[in-house]
């Protein structure tokens, strides 16, 4: 393994670039660009969750005063020809004949201001012939489920269906034989456990402005997680070239995997061409809640093998993921990350995606590892409870290693695994004693974190400030790392650099902020541009003494004479050598482009301690560790509050939060009043505790980490409350009325 | 001399890319940009030409609601550490304690609505000690003229001087010996040509709106002929890090040179400073010719020797510029350009620069040379009807060609002067016979146009757009120009690219577009960032077939392998490379920096007819022909737009604009009222005709060509009015009631 080193810049805690613009109100987020002449736009949403539409009537909307242009799906371009993936995109931004959840877009209004926009959306009028709902995933598999798509036929089954299904696709992540590592067990048990639909609950809703002028040509501001595939999504739902539309990144109030597609673009964009004026749209919360893409509810099933000393045998799942009404579940990554942490020879893996009359989910941090990984890790717990050994030997027995061969693919690198739990044992959270009613829970976390395509740019001002370009949004402190970074390669100070998040036309592709490829993969590419900028400043320094490239090194900020050559120069550190850029050939730039490759996979423990109130069935958090292998953290500060943010988030999926629909599958509380997320009185202090083992694919060794942080959370407050309980409840969330009644 | 290509996108007449946006009002001006809780500022300016500045009161500004902050220049950084530069152009900004001119900035408000900011500016109470004014060049000069610089000594002369003077500069620019040259000459004649201040009449007034945060970075949104520079400026003058500025720049509503400063910029970043909200500044039209920078007036005398056959044996000149209040003028290309056209062995010309209580000048189109040269070719017009010889025929026999040594300094390469000459001598206009009170005029032009620096970049989006982002505003076609410039390197169609100017913080430094410089440097730029492309795509093509770099060429917009080869493998487009680019290593993009050297002279001809109407005094311009070397019109249309647009600034000049001011050194005519410039109907169609001999400098010849049109104008349009007159007035404007007092 190789060791962490210490850097100067790299592994500080520099005060972030963004904290005043955001604190004082100054930072522009999805709704706060504002234009001649904007319109407001607003959209008709489906009063049921299954229909055809037979037909939609505009005209009332069209003759009010101030409505300047309604749209439906006959504004945009015609489908037939859109492959299955496109098809249903579009078809969620804009329902063509069938609507498959309530609150689906029908069609669009803009007006010249959000109320009079608010009429319109009501003077529309549509007839439909309501269908029969399934919201629920085990009914909607079944063969006599109201089917919610006529022409899809499940796909990766080993032998081609004959009838049209809801269920999307099968597929299977296997190694070795499970039959036999269950045969060579002592103890086998296989357990159900459900998860809930739940929403990232970001604190900004939907927000964007379009600007489309009469030549094809639009402009776009919108919060997101990656502005270059909102811009991609967009156009291709739109027919356009996606180089006729710039895309102008705005702050984002959390995202979290929600803000990684798009809904109101497409239809701001259309609605902008149609009247020829810009348009703004932002999404009320209630619209978040019933039309956005929230994380899948889950049905798992978990059997675990193992000898009596702890030894696991075999492990096999069956992961059953809702997707909402059109194929877009992570049930990839549920089934690469549930047994990820364990050094298994037998393993079988088997999930299904299945469709349902509700919105179609979309990403949420780690997507689909929570729900998996619950089910393991609950199951473990389970057998550690059997085998009556302490739930961190267990795993330590099981853990991964470096050369330990994945399910899923890779053989691991260096992890860090072991040191988490190793961690976790020794932690002083992990050595205090339990009071009555009160329960430890344990639970490991995966991640294999993502690479994917970034580009960076270093500029040079003639002040010597170096300008850095990324077009990774700020989501969970880019600007700040990717200083750090090029402060370290650099060798100039963290103040003396500033990082701009450019516009699609101002910079080159970089990929969707997500899977926790930023750090790693941007940072890669800010690093490859400083040393490219570090070339050219040697070169600068070498024309400026007259020597050769080659006689000169860079060291710690400054240009000197490569030692031993009796080369008489005064040493030129940056400051001074951009002062010389005009006469030493023009302007000081650099940019790198990648597609990045060994993104370092990410291990956590965490461990926390509840309290169960038996007469109401509430349940207190009483303390949380979150511990986790960072590779290196570039700025400790935001990688502790990326352990924190997982950890609360899986806290609240864990004990407090679930869409709950009625039987017409219309959400029943679209609203952070019935819709409950942790807030800062829930919850104790999060303690962290990073550990450093580097990614070797990484100049300073980072590992991604924003979202393995949410992957142990459900099942270490399940274990915790269910220790607590001394009874075993297998159905997130974890809530009173649910605490009561296993009680009762 | 390098034979003109034919290419297949250079030289085209594409539309230009931000005409739909310019049309219909979406394109975002200076004053365009508006941010939540925005402030308007206001200036409060001098009522006395020359004055010390006893006292500022701001007490009852500051207290009127709605006034939330009043600046002075005791808000400023201190300037006793400035150079007298800096110094100088602080000052300009807002007065240290003296004011030179009537209306300069003396302090500075922002209200919530303009209407309460122009109440302030009332309130606030200037105490002034009147000093005696001089606004007349020559008069200044007197060592008994009031004195505007108490520490100012003329710089440049033999030997230092003893007293401080109002004449800042002198300088010499001199070859061969004139005493024998006007020895040798048979005719000598010695005239005296002088020119009114005007002003560039761009039709948008400056604007600005600067946002400034408690972290002391701040974002500027900006019209300007360069956002680099104005951040630079600005920074300077503020005493930030210029990387504490990022400038955004707006599209600009006309320059020619004024919007290449900073008046308002700082006032507007100090009053946000200072209140904590974004603060809109927008000049009235009256600000703008009263405080924004005008070209200098001129007495320039000029003596010219030759031979009976025509040949020119001596050339000499004293010019006189008058600066404004402060430093600031064009002398130096006066002095260049005045005589560069002529292959003359004895030349001496003598500069200087004056301060007088005006406005501090600013650059105008080929700043300098159209007064200098109006004397000169004046002066040649008169030798010519001396010697009786046609005015073509004179200039023909004097013109500059390869190899001639200019008195400036470089030895021409290939110049097309000869050709223009010809060009003209042959144009039908040219032929035409003359009626009573008409007048044919003749005269010739020159620039020797600027390089400097400038980044360009490079991006293919997924779709094979190619996206060109420039640091160039687009004044004069820039996007257009770039993007033919692209086509042409890259081969693809126009219409597969789209150019961005970026902002100060989303690309490298980019020098002022000024000079005529930025088709020939920028467009250097691009190329060679293209180039960078071409063989980052052949290394993806490479890549693609398994095959070394070597073996792929670039031809026509597609990678084919090296002939000869035997290589199988389908040739791939852009858009198919672009399509691969994850696969083959990521994004594709490309950079160049370059401080451009090599720029090559424009050299003009023009012809125009007048008429005068012995009643009235009018002048009517019956026809105009402008004739240039542009060395390879990029795209036609603009190049010949340049040419119009001078020459209807030039006619301007010539023929009625002027700043009048009172005795008291106040402005009579702020107002495009009273300040006449041209209008379509008092125009004829300007013709135009491009030459082209490339610029060996160039890949595809370029010359610059917006200066140089407007350099010729005035003498020939003040030679067809003397020589339909039958007199010589030797004082511009030539307008109504002078040529009324000329012919009683």
């Amino acid at each position: 393994m190789s060791e962490a080193v210490d850097y100067k810049y790299v592994g500080s805690r520099p005060i972030r670039p963004d904290g005043v613009d955001k604190v004082t109100g100054r930072a522009n987020f999805g709704a706060d660009e504002n234009l001649s002449g904007m319109l407001y736009g607003k959209v008709v949403r489906s009063e049921h969750s299954h229909a055809r539409i037979l037909s939609i009537d505009t005209s009332k909307a069209e003759a009010m005063p101030g409505v300047l242009s309604v749209i439906t799906v006959k504004d945009f371009p015609d489908r037939s020809g859109f492959n299955a993936g496109l098809r249903a995109f579009s078809d969620n931004v804009i329902a063509l004949d069938k609507v498959l959840y309530h609150g689906q877009a029908i069609a669009a209004v803009a007006a010249t201001s959000s109320y009079l926009a608010e009429q319109a959306v009501k003077a529309v009028k549509v007839e439909y012939e309501v269908l029969p709902v399934v919201t629920d995933i085990l009914k909607a598999m079944d063969e006599s489920a109201p089917l919610l798509h006529e022409q899809m036929y499940t796909d990766g089954l080993d032998e081609k269906p004959e009838k049209p299904s809801n269920v999307s696709k099968r597929m299977v992540i296997a190694k070795g034989n499970v039959d036999e590592g269950f045969a060579a067990a002592d103890e086998v048990i296989e357990r159900k456990y459900t998860t809930a639909m739940v929403h990232q609950g970001y604190i900004e809703p939907h927000a964007c402005t379009a600007n489309y002028n009469e030549s094809g040509q639009a402009t776009l501001w919108v919060s997101s997680q990656g502005h270059f595939d909102i811009r991609n999504m967009t156009s291709r739902t739109l027919g356009m070239d996606m180089g006729d539309l710039r895309v102008i990144p705005a702050e984002i109030g959390g995202g979290f995997g929600g803000k990684t597609t798009v809904y109101l673009e497409p239809l701001a964009l259309k609605l902008s061409e149609k009247s020829g004026r810009p348009v703004k749209m932002v999404m009320s919360r209630e619209e978040v809640f019933r039309a956005t893409g929230p994380a899948p509810g889950t049905v798992n099933t978990v059997k675990i093998g193992c000898k009596k000393d702890g030894t696991i045998t075999a492990m096999s799942a069956k992961l059953i993921y809702e997707s909402g009404a059109y194929p877009a579940s992570p049930l990839g990554p549920g089934c690469m990350c549930v047994f990820a942490p364990y050094d298994v020879e037998n393993i079988h893996i088997e999930g299904f995606e299945v469709v349902v009359n509700k919105p179609r989910v979309a990403a949420y941090r780690a997507p689909g590892a929570p729900q998996s990984v619950y089910a393991a890790e609950s199951v473990l717990d389970e057998l550690a409870e059997i085998l009556d050994i302490d739930p961190l030997d267990f795993r330590i027995k099981n853990a991964a290693t470096k050369g330990t061969q994945s399910a899923y693919g890779p053989k691991f690198q260096e992890i860090g695994f072991q040191e988490c739990l190793e961690a976790a044992k020794n932690h002083p959270n992990y050595q205090t004693s339990l009071k009555a009613n009160q329960g430890r829970g344990v639970a490991a976390g995966f991640w294999f974190n993502a690479g994917n395509m970034s580009t960076a740019e270093v500029h040079i001002a003639d002040s010597g400030m170096v300008k850095i370009v990324e077009g990774s949004p700020d989501i969970g402190g880019s600007r700040a790392g990717m200083a750090l970074m090029a402060a370290e390669t650099l060798g100039v100070p963290y103040e003396q650099i500033r990082v701009l998040v450019a516009d699609t036309d101002s910079t080159g592709y970089s990929s969707t902020t997500g899977g926790s490829r930023t750090t790693f993969a941007t940072g890669l590419a800010v690093i490859q541009a400083c040393e490219q900028v570090i070339l050219e400043l040697r070169g600068r320094a070498a024309k400026t003494w007259g020597v050769d490239l080659d006689q000169v090194e860079w060291s710690e900020g400054t240009a000197i004479p490569v030692a031993g050559l009796n080369i008489e120069a005064e040493p030129m550190n940056l400051k001074q050598l951009a002062k010389v850029a005009a006469r030493t050939g023009g302007p000081i730039s650099g940019i790198a482009t990648l597609n990045a490759q060994g993104a370092g996979p990410a291990f956590s423990v965490n461990l926390t301690d509840v309290e169960v109130d038996r007469e109401t069935g509430k349940v207190d958090v009483l303390s949380f560790t979150a511990i986790q292998d960072a590779g290196k953290a570039i700025h400790p500060s935001y990688v502790e509050g990326q352990l924190q943010g997982g950890a609360v988030q899986g806290i609240g999926w864990a004990l407090n939060e679930e869409f709950v629909f009625d039987e017409q599958g219309k959400l029943d509380n679209p609203g952070f009043l019935d819709y409950r997320i942790p807030v800062a009185s829930d919850l104790p202090m999060i303690d962290t505790h990073i550990v450093e083992v580097p990614n070797p694919n990484h100049p300073f060794g980072v590992r991604g980490c924003g979202e393995t942080p949410i992957v142990a959370p459900l099942a270490a407050v399940g274990n915790a409350v269910n220790r607590a309980l001394g009874t075993r409840i297998r159905e997130l969330p974890l809530s009173p009325s649910r605490i009561l009644e296993s009680i009762e």
